[in-house]
């Protein structure tokens, strides 16, 4: 049998449909069927060229939703839960890291080894089915597999995304006190799962800053208190809110999620002095701001915190608290479309566009 | 009796000597005879006008050693350590913090307090002799005093002055792993007690980048390691000397200490992923620069930290530290040069020039 | 005009009631009248006579709320918010810290300040009307007064008391992280808090520990995930109950407010390795207890927190979360029972008997 | 050819002579010619059947220093330094952590990996010579080899031994501020480097309480300020000497490094209010002790902090410090005696009973 999947054999070419062998299970090995992978940033910036190293003809899709077809020798999740065939689950991206390099060992940054291989990204599409945009997954053995909690739907997941992990680790980087202040900067996949973790972390007030309308909407679905459009406020309007509702001092956390190096210095101008702010954006090049680094920071005496990828924690939490709140935490509502494998041009254009702020691949 | 003190009686006009009356001891108070006095780049700002709220004429002159002449009902310093007249003390320059407003009560940054009364800045000639550079100064009720340990000198601490202090302050607020490399940016007084506390505190390997030559050896003769030369050496030299000496990776933390702007991009140059940058070198408007924020924070997974101003609790260790380790600490050999109250003009010209590392008023 | 308070005049000695003159307002004072102030543990001790240096006869009650009658000079509350004659205020019991001790400057702990003076504990009934069981409550100038916010009612406050502050501390010091297991030992005032504002915090799991049942049912209402009852489960019930509902591995947190001695080891049987232990239940002596300090604390490699009494940031941050949760959280229904100033030993033995979880003096 | 290994057959048994196949070397693997091994507290746990799951017959000797006999595909140390025949190495006894539970990838605390494989305690002789106690080790592949400077002898670091890395992580665990005072409980291995570290680490005062007089005078060699013989002082006497070295407050950190439970309330008194207790002397059941924990723990606002075992870092970190600072730290004085492989027994027995602070094997 093969496996349909949309590969990206280079940058800036149209995507295509490629056929893969269906690979031999190894001992450790899982097969699952997709029931769902996300488009985000990270593949719009692979479409453009903008990683180094990438080893294309790649099949994209790093989070995805899948259900157990076949296995050898595995009969749980990373949790110990028991797994089956036909259970739905989904798995940490970040497939290994080295174990031995100095930020592994040493710095205690595992997300910094230089060595990590990481589904739909570093991986080519010589080498299988290691991406979400496929028909089906192959999980190599050792692939840190969770099976979803029975309250959880795939679409609860996926409408996350990769955005729900990283927004989780903006939000645990930041160190937040209980009934702080946060203002998030971007209503994009980031900023909603920031607000919506900053909000269940003990967040007194979250001012969400983004555009458009019903991104804000969403945000305050999700438990954002006060939205401030990007759209509808000067900077000096949205900076005299913020003051307006922080007793005139700026906000306790800022988390800066938007990718555009503009936020930056209205971040810091939102910030308290001796406030913290956590950059979570974007981790390529973005481009240059003008910064005056000793009245931001110094005279400030603030905390800044890059936050750099995720963590297999970050996973394996955040989806403790989305079913835990699964009430109140509709992330399925964050998908704008759903499209098939031949439709991923579309998809890659419309998350480029900021046209919906979750597209779903559904082979 | 009158006080003869130098007075700064607006920004940019010659320092003029005035006579002050002598003060009222009031209960708690007590009165010193200046043994030794320090010019900072604080002084320097306070005579360019840069700073805002600065009740001209002021007597400048925030950290600086006395002995005692005269109190009323205080017998112990703020340790308990008796206190007779004749005894050498120092004492901490922010007289006053509020201890009502959110920035002392809630956030538990005192730095912060938008109430601070200091010595040397934020009191007005006209209120008496509340500064250094008088032969006699008067300490409020309050003034957190410290009677200096007998093994050290007026010397050994007015050379360190004030950067002694936030240069301890500053490697506090590193939070420096045992055994971690560290970068100092800048070889004045800031960065050379920088690269002192750096070793004490630990630090494997600490290189100061700096000029010129004889504020390096400075630096090597108080700590550092390794010092390179901002004259002998281009910024992509001194990178990859940093490099060399760090397995390729860059230092697990940097320390501007230079106040300048240029400064900071270099600085995440020279970090490692994962480090922790302070920038503590400058706390009015030196500039901007141009930054790429998601490389330099994100995509580092940085932590950024600066260091506003210094609390006591700086003061007293520091003290300890330069007390215990007296034999290889001499910051006494920082001193460039002294001047008399007549000569405070060529005092802040020397230190704006960088002529001098430490310039010492001897009233 | 005189004021009607209960006065403990003695240790284990009967309550009476004194008549006490009114104050005169100083410059910064206000004077309130009392509208509910609580009874709790700490108020038993001082009957028992197990506080140190207590200026009998006092007036107890620390926490109360009380509507503004009279001031002087005070036209705000101490975030700022205009103040006037009637409004619904509570304050912070902790009246003054030094400012001048190792604590209060260099350690920056100054819940430990030695010379801390504290409504209803460490005034004379001689000095005025400085505790809640009074008609009126003098502020003197200086304590910080918070306003209600207006969603709030009085029995939301008092309901919950020193213990919402007390619980909050604990869970703030806990340094829980978003979707850990809390454990929470006791279901009194302060485990109910504590119960409560882990579930805000981001705990996925809080399981409280402790007895009777309708206290247990007001830890499900505040927050409680799942409660395990003292009178229905063996101590290896328990943890048995305990390891199923963490994998096998223990609580990453537990909390003990039980205030009894033998929960300690029970505190750490339940703990995970590596995990954190509060202990708040009790800060007199409460007792010995048998512990294996190298298997509980070296083996488990387990962190141990004790926190004593709160700071105002406590207070004014558990407002702030009590008010935005007003929905979910009613203190109010911790009331167990209302006391005159006639009825104050009654209340003393309820609550010494724990025959109601709050007792509130309503004169 | 065969390798003479000292084995412990089982608890309590007189050890043997046994001779072991020479491994094969895999590729990854590294056999080294044993220079030297150490004798700890843990081989005399081992000898008395402390520990749980022990694969006897082991071959004793966790911390080893040899020379490089033979390497297949090994060309570098774990930081890439080169590795040649000949060449001094040390390595790091935690061969292996699971890299898939609950403590290796959600807490953060590999250190807590129920599937940890150590040399000279989890390997059964049956599997080769992996442990020191041989003329030859084998290094599987992936375990940690460090080559040590060239300023450090064998007899440096093996005089340290696994002592030298404890006493890193109990003092790295402590968190301790510069300036700060700290006690430390005992004078054995641990004891030992704990006070080594900690002066390097900034403290102002480091006080070691211990015994005999020897080790004191070692203590003080290895940079303690003061020393308190457990001999010549009551308990009393001991805590009014620490209370008149800290101004009456008892020290800001104790670390207990005696594996005595009794040290336990005992360090309790000595520490200051809202100090830090780190317990790293013992992780076995050394037995129970009497305790308050809410007067020791909840009223003093205290921290305290297990440290189980140690980690990689705390191995590089802690030798990168003996390199630095070899000319003050002789921890070759602490070699009590050297035994041969047929003297093992003697060793074991020295150690446990407390004659000689550190016992070397020398094959």
């Amino acid at each position: 049998m093969t496996i349909r999947a949309a590969v990206m054999t280079e940058p800036h070419a149209a995507m295509e449909i490629w056929s893969l062998d269906d690979p031999p299970i190894e001992e450790g090995g899982v097969l699952l069927e997709t029931v769902a992978s996300e488009v985000c940033g990270t593949d719009v910036h692979l479409h453009r060229g903008h990683l180094a190293d990438v080893p294309y003809p790649i099949v994209p899709g790093h989070v995805s939703v899948g259900r157990v077809v076949e296995s050898r020798g595995v009969d749980a999740d990373i949790t110990g839960s028991p797994l089956a065939g036909g259970d739905l689950v989904t798995f940490y991206d970040v497939h290994e890291v080295c174990g031995v390099c100095w930020h592994c060992i040493v710095a205690g940054q595992p997300n910094r080894c230089a060595n990590r291989r990481v589904y739909g990204i570093t991986y080519s599409a010589d080498d299988g089915p290691l991406g979400g945009w496929a028909e089906r997954i192959y999980l190599k053995p050792g692939v840190k597999i969770l099976k979803l909690p029975e309250s959880l739907t795939a679409d609860d997941v996926i409408g996350g995304g990769c955005g729900l992990f990283t927004g989780f680790a903006a939000v645990e980087r930041s160190g937040l006190q209980m009934a702080d202040t946060v203002v998030v900067q971007g209503a994009g996949p980031v900023g909603l799962s920031t607000a919506a973790f900053s909000a269940l972390r003990g967040a007194a007030l979250t001012i969400v800053i983004g555009a458009p309308g019903d991104r804000l909407a969403l945000a305050r679905h999700l438990g954002a208190d006060v939205t401030l459009s990007l759209e509808g406020m000067e900077l000096g309007e949205r900076q005299a809110a913020v003051l307006e509702l922080t007793g005139g001092r700026g906000a306790d956390t800022v988390i800066e999620a938007s990718g555009n190096p503009a936020a930056i210095p209205e971040g810091f101008e939102l910030l308290r002095d001796g406030g913290t702010y956590v950059v979570a954006g974007h981790y390529t090049d973005a481009g240059d701001v003008e910064l005056n680094p000793h009245l931001a920071i110094n005279r400030k005496h603030a905390q800044v915190r890059g936050q750099w990828g995720t963590e297999f924690r970050h996973v394996i939490r955040a989806l403790k608290m989305l079913a835990k709140h699964r009430d109140r935490l509709s992330f399925s509502r964050v998908i704008g479309k759903r499209y098939g494998l031949g439709e991923t041009d579309a998809a890659l254009e419309d998350i480029a566009a900021l046209r919906v702020p979750k597209a779903v691949i559904v082979p």
